[in-house]
């Protein structure tokens, strides 16, 4: 078994590089719910499904959703005088409805969201961090903002004051995800931002000891490429934190957690051992190339 | 203030037609919430809605519905491998979705549909009989069945062994129901199958009462058209329950409610005034003369 950590689309990126290097069933990979989010009665698994997404290859090509989706219901909320202010595509909200029902038939979000994975036809495991609600927030100079409003809502521009990851005390990891960390033969951290992306996962009590006390070494990707993230607000969130904008800044938000870092800087951190490679994924290739290096990196440091 | 009872079509028609001869926001429609269904997580109420599709004037011709609604959830929802058994458009989900969040959120089930009410630009009140879950169960040879498993997923045509309102003793009647009929100018009760579309809406504790209490008349229409129910299984419920098929079985079964009945057939009932007139609604103009209809009864027996 591989394990993946992922946010959104950095870590989906590497997890769908990785399907295509090791058979994709080997795969698993945990990812963040705490950018989870109900939306009209619909419990949405952003993170999660982006990954999922990313695995059964029918990403949109915007970023985000299912590719060739529709908008009739989003349409009519609005025709209807409502704010459909977190915009699902019509297929999209399909695969959350699976998850909802099941849900609201008592089911754990493990065994909810994996309904949504076989449905997209994906051989690998995408688990949830916990199954009791993580729910990140951000405090800024209006107040506390849930993630999405953050994000979408006031278009993460505000000041970033202080990050709480609210419910993460009262989680604890799947027993799906201990069991696929104590069995991996290489744990790679997806280049998702280490704040909010990852920040969460690490912080549900029993996380980060399961890393330590795995039989691999835990492998990081660096979100930086050339000295930038790709995508979303990592800067921002990094900045708030106090951490430098580098991989070196990457390497000491995984402290105690990470053996050995990918990134396309040198990376200079007693105890951490790093691979210097291009990290940008611009396509099947490059994505598939970064999990090889990712691997063998986690290989050399054992 | 007009109030109708209304099931499914018949009801809706009528309360369509009465739209169209008292001014529509003079109307309030008490609906049967016994059919409500939970599915994919989302509350699906099909008899308000119907109602609520026909007074907006957007109820498909298949005769549920919203026209023109496209089916890319329920498409994917299949191709993911699940059952879509009950099938909702998109459009359709989009209104259910409003209910289904408002509920979550903790309001009242007349505050949630009242927001699909509204959000369909529908000026009349459409108000459940009861916030409270009632639930139409039917028995069969093959056990009980939630109401809409035995019309969907078995068709119908299971033979009737018996018949439960479940939850019904729990409920009440709303503020708003209570309201609408103690001010009503007229009370009608649309052509729906007596015994499980109306006979929910009468089974709430308080509503006899109330309907009694009212210091107009309460009128009947028939469902029988030419001597047969035009659509639905009227006749299998009529015929569990020992009533004879006919406009004076209704008035049976609504002993004790109404004053009068409109028909298309003689009624002799004792203490019962009626109105032989053609009832088949085949079109704007039917419906609004079987409305009239209703009201002169009403205006007459007062």
């Amino acid at each position: 078994v591989v394990v993946v950590l992922a946010g959104g689309t950095g870590g989906a990126k590497l997890a769908a590089g990785m399907a295509a290097v090791v058979p994709p069933a080997e795969l698993t990979v945990v990812t963040n719910t705490g950018d989870d989010v109900e939306a009209y009665g619909v419990h949405v698994s952003p993170d999660p499904d982006l990954v999922t997404w990313w695995l059964a290859g029918i990403i949109d090509e915007r970023g985000w959703g299912i590719a060739g989706d529709t908008w009739a219901v989003m349409d009519q909320l609005e025709a209807a005088g409502r704010n459909p202010w977190f915009r699902l595509g019509d297929r999209d909200l399909a695969m959350c409805l699976i998850r909802t029902e099941l849900l609201a038939a008592g089911e754990r979000l493990t065994k909810a969201h994996g309904a949504v994975v076989r449905g997209a036809g994906v051989e690998s495991s995408v688990l949830p961090m916990a199954d009791e609600p993580v729910r990140t927030h951000v405090r800024t100079p209006e107040g506390w903002r849930a993630f999405q409003e953050f994000m979408i809502v006031d278009g993460a521009t505000a000041q970033i004051e202080a990050v709480e990851f609210r419910g993460a005390d009262a989680a604890r990891p799947t027993p799906e995800v201990l069991d696929a960390i104590e069995r991996a033969e290489a744990i790679v951290i997806g280049p998702s931002n280490p704040v909010i992306s990852i920040g969460p996962i690490l912080a549900v009590p029993g996380m980060r000891q399961a890393l330590a006390a795995a039989r691999t070494p835990v492998v990081a990707v660096s979100p930086f490429v050339g000295g930038r993230a790709v995508k979303g607000p990592t800067e921002a969130f990094m900045a708030h934190t106090g951490l430098p904008l580098t991989a070196e800044g990457v390497a000491e938000a995984y402290e105690g957690v990470i053996d050995a870092i990918v990134a396309d800087e040198p990376v200079d951190v007693p105890g951490i051992r790093s691979l210097e490679t291009p990290t940008l994924m611009d396509g099947r290739e490059a994505r598939a190339r970064l999990a090889r290096a990712a691997l063998e990196l986690a290989s050399s440091s054992a």
